[in-house]
């Protein structure tokens, strides 16, 4: 048993202060790890402020983690002391599923998130990222690639994975048309890894003022969704739609763009009700309406590969955990390019 | 030009009246067919009473038309007098485009419906099948298995090729567990046709009133929609939901019911506004929402010939034409097992 410094909510109203809790003494498959860099995903403000219900305090949020390997357990064969290594949304899954067997555990019961779950025990509260070490299994700690660095990739083990899972799964490629929704911390991870991947970017966001940078990212395109031109000119033309913003708009506009046999994928959790779906608009062109949620370790890994092979990572910008209250208020304004990364470093 | 005699629409409130109108002279790319029976569509309603709006009249409805050729032009080759065959939903499209390749023309611009459509030549309305002859274009005209008795098998026009395209689309086969929401005109169809396909079938119907039927129709289960439990029993059971009902349900309850990666397809169109769709129910399961209508003439062909090796056909009412109004009252209360068949002959 160790004890961690963080910072934590006591309850949903309370801002993040400075927190001490209790580490696991590390087990034979465990790999502890000295955290350098967590990210600030909006979903970490959902919890903390207990938005979806069912939080649990004190929480000490973050799953956008990057660090350094400090030991290894005796039965820890991938990672060794120095590795840099990632820990995402999970910490660990049912592993009697079947459908453990193609790599779908983000989707099973029995998932245990990195923060705000209860460890397979039954009673031990999980404490995320926003801490100074954390003690995982070795089954889900990822390698970070050496070229990258530690606090820009910190972004990839869930804004990374959230777009890199369905961009593959829905087959963005050469030949593809993709569209992302909304420019942010998930929309620029999007661009810069079906870029990558191959396809014909468009960027459709409120307005064109993040333009230069949605073309720098690797849009060929970027469309303003309050110019109602937009869904005019753009109607029919995508294979694949990611949705990534939070706000209430309406899907039916969006699925409009969708060529025949398209998809629009939602990775993006509305806060408010959207407005009905138009059936017309699915049946008239055989369109989907999918969604997504980040992806499994495997996959999450093979994410990691890809991005240290196109040297993909996060636009960031790095703050002391200090400022972390402040950022929560900037990230649900939209403003932040393109994601918050404390340095733990901070925290000493 | 050939005088017609049919039974028409005269506006959205008229009660349908005999109605005798002009057929053109077959061309030498034509074929020309004595209508021997046209199933009753739910949509030749809702176009007879204008309730998608944009309706033509007068009208002649009737898409599911199944009849005998009485002449051939002089290019047509793929059929000859006496042959049995059928006409579906449309007679003609745009053959420039290029997916036409894919045979996905009913989802392109330039699809000319049966009747309440425009042909090719801009002006001229067309007029369906409750008449006694009809001239069509070889290459929308479909051949009948000469199995299959025509009055049964005239649904399989519409009703037919509209569950089998999205159940042949989406894999509906051995090992794969497949519910058809609704046992009426389409919903029949869906479960004979996907039996035959050789998937575990479950219907999903509001009561168990039909559950004989059902079974007998090759489901190899049946749930009352009106009984909560069947929510929860059948949790994450399915790879395939064919939703057949015009009634505005909630589909969150049914998307709940699919497996990860399983797909709720709408053919049938709802007559209000549906409520809107949860995020997470998608979101939390990479589940899918899609549409699908009817199907490619290449399609429709392979349908035909499909039900021939099984025997399928629809399981019908026949009614003589002057009793089309009462039908229409009866198939909007659902009272049809399990669809009307109008007999030509009553014409004369």
């Amino acid at each position: 048993m160790t004890i961690a410094k963080g910072y934590s909510a006591s309850d949903a109203k309370a801002k993040l202060q400075p927190y001490s809790f209790e580490r696991r003494a590390p087990r034979q498959d465990d790999v502890s790890i000295d955290i350098k860099y967590c990210g600030v995903c909006h979903s970490d403000i959902h919890q903390a402020r207990d938005e979806w219900g069912g939080s649990i305090f004190p929480m000490v949020p973050g799953h956008e983690i990057a660090g350094i390997v400090t030991a290894v357990g005796s039965k820890v064969s991938k990672f060794k002391v120095g590795d840099h290594v990632g820990v995402g949304c999970f910490v660990d899954s049912c592993t009697k599923c079947a459908t453990r067997n193609v790599d779908l555990e983000q989707y099973m019961p029995g998932l245990v998130q990195t923060y705000n779950g209860i460890e397979a025990d039954g009673v031990t509260p999980t404490m995320g990222g926003y801490s100074d070490h954390i003690v995982v299994k070795e089954g889900y700690v990822l390698s970070i690639p050496e070229n990258l660095p530690l606090d820009a990739a910190a972004p990839l083990l869930c804004a990374g994975i959230t777009l890199f899972s369905p961009l593959k799964h829905w087959k963005a490629g050469p030949g593809k048309k993709v569209a992302i929704i909304g420019l942010g911390g998930l929309g620029h991870m999007g661009v810069k890894i079906a870029h990558a991947m191959g396809a014909d970017v468009t960027v459709l966001s409120q307005s064109l003022s993040k333009q230069e940078d949605g073309l720098r990212f690797g849009a060929a395109s970027y469309y303003a969704t309050n110019d109602p031109k937009t869904f005019e000119v753009l109607q029919g033309q995508f294979d694949l739609i990611i949705n990534t913003v939070g706000a209430s708009i309406d899907w039916n506009g969006y699925l409009n763009l969708l060529k025949v046999d398209g998809t629009m994928t939602l990775v993006g959790v509305p806060d408010a009700v959207v407005p009905p779906v138009n059936p017309f608009v699915l049946i008239g062109s055989r369109r989907n309406l999918a969604g997504s949620m980040i992806g499994s370790i495997k996959e999450t890994q093979e994410m990691l590969d890809f991005c240290g092979k196109h040297n993909i990572v996060a636009d960031i910008e790095i703050i002391p955990i200090q400022a972390i209250n402040e950022a929560y208020d900037r990230v649900v304004k939209s403003d932040v390019r393109y994601r918050f990364v404390i340095d733990m470093a901070s925290l000493a």
